[in-house]
């Protein structure tokens, strides 16, 4: 079944995923009240097919994934979702299921984080699918979570558990034994935007795990002109990701700089840490304490002895 | 030369485009506090290599491509520009140079439209370059221009000169002679903005030609629901689109429909037309009457003698 034209795909497909101001996306572009005494928050992150999801994944996940990692945008700014544009290059020869099946993805996760389409394009492309997203978010002005911001001593957190996302695209492409888990962390991240929002006016610096937690953490650490260093042992892992590095510890660098975890990673006062816990048990979102900011420079990560784990420099990066 | 890290390339070469509420490109997102009073108009367009623009194509004029396409959305609003956000996904072994070019193309036109890059991603991809451009702009609240709102009776007008993108295309591509006029016609689109500025509360409907004056003049009408004639002899043409056209007759369905043309296609009640010309001679623009809104539906589009032409069904779809 080849692709529907243009405009027939919009109505049936995106259409039913507009919302306010989207016009039913048959304008040429949206309008949109900015909520009054808000700042906007705004993030776009693009996905290519191969590159940031395998081609095989389930259409559904893409899609969500694709909206997911934008929120995670939001969250780590301590933003509230407002709406997005999505812009899709489509291989010649999609089909209408593959198309309905992405669409339906969008839909249940637009559902679960109480956001819109706003809108978008919809092109064909002889390369790879590529799909891009603008978010759009509000803050209260002057509140939202920076990079920049961490001192000498402040301690360093993370959400959730870390290395899931890396181990699962390893187990998705048979370098590990297939793990329902980790391949669900992989394809769909859980943006933690009730953490972000309850971290604002409390963490000092934040930003979310996307490259690995390593070399992020080197993001913050820059941001601020200082160092820091991970006790290895405080990491969080989830038990599938425990297991396998108990039967590997080779695993170790790709748990701690494979990316794709999309979990907060935050700043915070050794003397707020109660006020860190209690934003995480607002949130229902478990953080870990995994190590502190230190004078200097570089991201060190320390073993159960205090020896310095040699991890490959640098995180994951696309041009890698 | 390869691609440098992605890290790198975003401090070179778009950190320098960045303006207030970008936070230097080095944050999760950008920060925006919207104009007090006004209404957002938001649109995104996506752009392929050997698709939307041709692959050699000098990459300067691809930046300002991708701007002007969203610009020009703006324009059929009647809005502002404020901002934009960026994706790009280019090959791998895209060298520095390209990149320095691109972003050259970018800068003036930023310089140009009075707006700056809020945000973005750079990946890589093993397709063509694709790129993604959401852009932000501002109304006054009530007064964009919209797509609906034409009524039997109105007047067609257009802005500028028709068919000379789709001529370009056709020029740059060997199958006319070379002609620099329409090259640039094709590449470096002119957003309307200052006109559609100016028809806010003056035009009954409008939107922006880029699929096709006939296709597009359909969306109208139907958006209307209506019908509408367009009378040939008078849809304006550049010099050498004329001359062009005299040299081959059987041009004009690719004039009328070739698309690219990023003019204003708007109605007006044919009492407001010194109101039209006034509003074109503010924002010197031309503009040209190219028939008329009647009841029914469809496009005909008549010559001389009142005729009716015989066009191919619809525009230029990408999936066509």
């Amino acid at each position: 079944m080849t692709l529907p034209p243009e405009f027939a795909l919009i109505a049936r497909h995106f259409r039913p995923l507009a919302g306010a101001g989207a016009l039913d996306l048959s304008d040429d572009a949206a309008l949109l009240d900015p909520p009054a005494g808000r700042q906007l928050v705004l993030a776009a992150d693009a996905m290519v097919a191969g590159v940031h999801f395998l081609p095989d994944d389930p259409p559904d996940t893409i899609g969500r994934k694709l909206l997911r990692v934008n929120l995670s945008d939001l969250a780590a700014m301590g933003a509230a979702p407002l709406g997005y544009l999505m812009t899709c290059a489509f291989p010649q020869g999609t089909d209408d299921a593959w198309i309905a099946q992405f669409v339906a993805g969008l839909a249940a996760d637009q559902a679960e984080f109480g956001l819109t389409v706003l809108g978008g394009d919809t092109v064909g492309t002889p390369g790879p699918a590529t799909f891009s997203l603008t978010i759009l978010g509000t803050v209260e002005p002057g509140r939202a979570l920076r990079r920049a911001g961490a001192r000498p001593g402040d301690e360093v957190w993370v959400s959730g558990t870390i290395g899931d996302g890396a181990l699962g695209l390893l187990s998705l492409t048979g370098r590990l034994p297939p793990d329902p888990h980790l391949a669900a962390r992989y394809r769909v991240p859980a943006p933690r935007l009730a953490l972000g929002q309850a971290l604002s006016g409390v963490a000092r610096a934040a930003m979310d795990v996307s490259d690995g937690l390593v070399q992020d953490l080197g993001h913050l650490a820059r941001a601020a002109g200082c160092g820091a260093v991970i006790e290895a042992p405080s990491v969080p892992l989830s038990e599938p990701a425990s297991a396998a590095l108990a039967a590997d510890p080779a695993l170790l660098p790709r748990i701690l700089s494979g990316g794709d975890d999309y979990e907060l990673l935050f700043a915070a006062d050794p003397a707020d840490a109660g006020r860190v816990l209690a934003a995480a048990k607002a949130a229902q979102t478990p953080v870990a304490r995994i190590g502190r900011f230190l004078d200097g420079e570089g991201v060190v990560v320390l073993d159960a002895q205090g020896a310095a784990i040699p991890l490959p420099r640098g995180g994951w990066s696309h041009f890698a």
